[in-house]
């Protein structure tokens, strides 16, 4: 018995997000199937979180307690012979049995890709919000920077979740500016809460076109008011591009 | 009447390429499509040139003659709302009515993506040409540099095409290295015979990974010979950028 935790790529386009559901096909469930024939049985897979529908992974980590033989070096190339195209497993590595890729995460990287012209980009529709309104860029990195540290994230979540703690960290927020039609948001946190990324990102864009101020704003983040906050920015702008852990990786 | 050239955005992905045929959805045929209902009758849509399955534009053009009372500016509106959203119209203006997209073009920019790892990446399968050896870039460099100017490219084309003359003139060729992993090559034309750029990339990445000489492709540009050029890239590395006419545009 190995426990390996896994480094995983997906196309979230086709997918209704990656935890396993009844109607609907996910990630886990197509790694779960690529596992079959090659364990006995049929495998648990441990995310280090779900991701929604549309919404894409570059650095997804999920672990996974195999009786198969196949080397450990080896089993990206096994799993991802049976995998569809738009699932690739890019990395595979032991680590300890008590290893457990949900609750011994530190921390994780989102990026969320803005395009902003007159028209949509059809070749990256996929990949981005087309935001069609011209977007303040000094505001939009003011109202970004209010939100750096620690502070509980109640009014940045959607509706309906249960967590024990709202209070998150994010310790780096970077904006990239790719050319002047788009823009690149990398946020780092100790964790996040569901739509956490998605609500930052349509309150900021909300700021920076001059639909919210930057009081309300803080009025959403000071008294955890979701309506203070913006609207929720789309699923297909927002990759999940690392998971960190306290292992030598 | 009105003759109008358009620029326009599409995902090649799902099609058959731009010219309509009976058996597969064409990019023009659903151009062609948009139009009716403006237009009494079926228009012509008159394109740059064809672009084959799965290949992709960001700057396509095509014209059309028009009896419709449509604002010139309002068009692109008017055809995105009918079209769908993998293929965008992002510009319309009026030009004399002798103009021929096809015939008036004076040259033409195409992109091509490459992208070098282990593993292909799932998020950008269908738009690049994932080639999982190293390759020596200071050989893919001077590969494309022997290509440049004035020559007979008829080693370079497709058998099967019937053209006047072979001879074209690379005016330039520029080499991006976006990252380690990814190239992007853009290269400037007066025109390009039938599956030029794919087979100039194919052969590049052949000897920039060991699989030809460089002696090879020199044979293959003196000699016309097709045998000692390289395979031909896939489509869906390939953008066409940009087309070029004596507008003021």
């Amino acid at each position: 018995m190995r426990n390996i935790l896994l480094t995983i790529a997906y196309d979230g386009t086709n997918y209704c997000g990656w935890q396993i559901q009844p109607n609907g096909v996910t990630i886990e469930e197509k790694l779960q199937k690529a596992f079959l024939g090659m364990d006995g049985s049929r495998v648990k897979v441990i995310g280090s979180g779900r991701t929604d529908a549309r919404v894409h992974a570059r650095g997804q980590r999920a672990n996974v307690v195999l009786n198969s033989t196949v080397p450990t070096d080896r089993l990206p190339y096994a799993l991802n012979a049976k995998l569809p195209s738009d699932i690739v497993v890019k990395n595979a590595k032991e680590v300890p049995m008590d290893f457990h890729a949900r609750y011994d995460a530190l921390g994780k990287t989102y990026r969320y890709r803005l395009h902003t012209a007159e028209f949509k980009d059809p070749i990256e529709r996929n990949y981005h919000y087309h935001v069609s309104e011209d977007l303040d860029i000094a505001k939009f990195k003011a109202a970004l920077e209010t939100l750096k540290g620690t502070h509980d994230f109640k009014g940045f979540m959607a509706s309906g979740s249960s967590v024990k703690t709202t209070v998150r960290t994010i310790d780096e927020i970077e904006v990239h500016t790719v050319d002047s039609n788009n823009i690149d948001v990398y946020i780092s946190a100790d964790g996040f809460l569901y739509n956490m990324v998605r609500i930052i990102i349509g309150s900021v864009v909300d700021v920076a076109r001059g639909k919210r101020t930057m009081e309300q704003l803080e009025e959403a983040l000071k008294h955890q008011k979701r309506k203070q906050a913006g609207h929720t920015a789309p699923p297909q702008g927002l990759f999940l591009e690392e998971v960190r852990y306290g292992l030598n990786d």
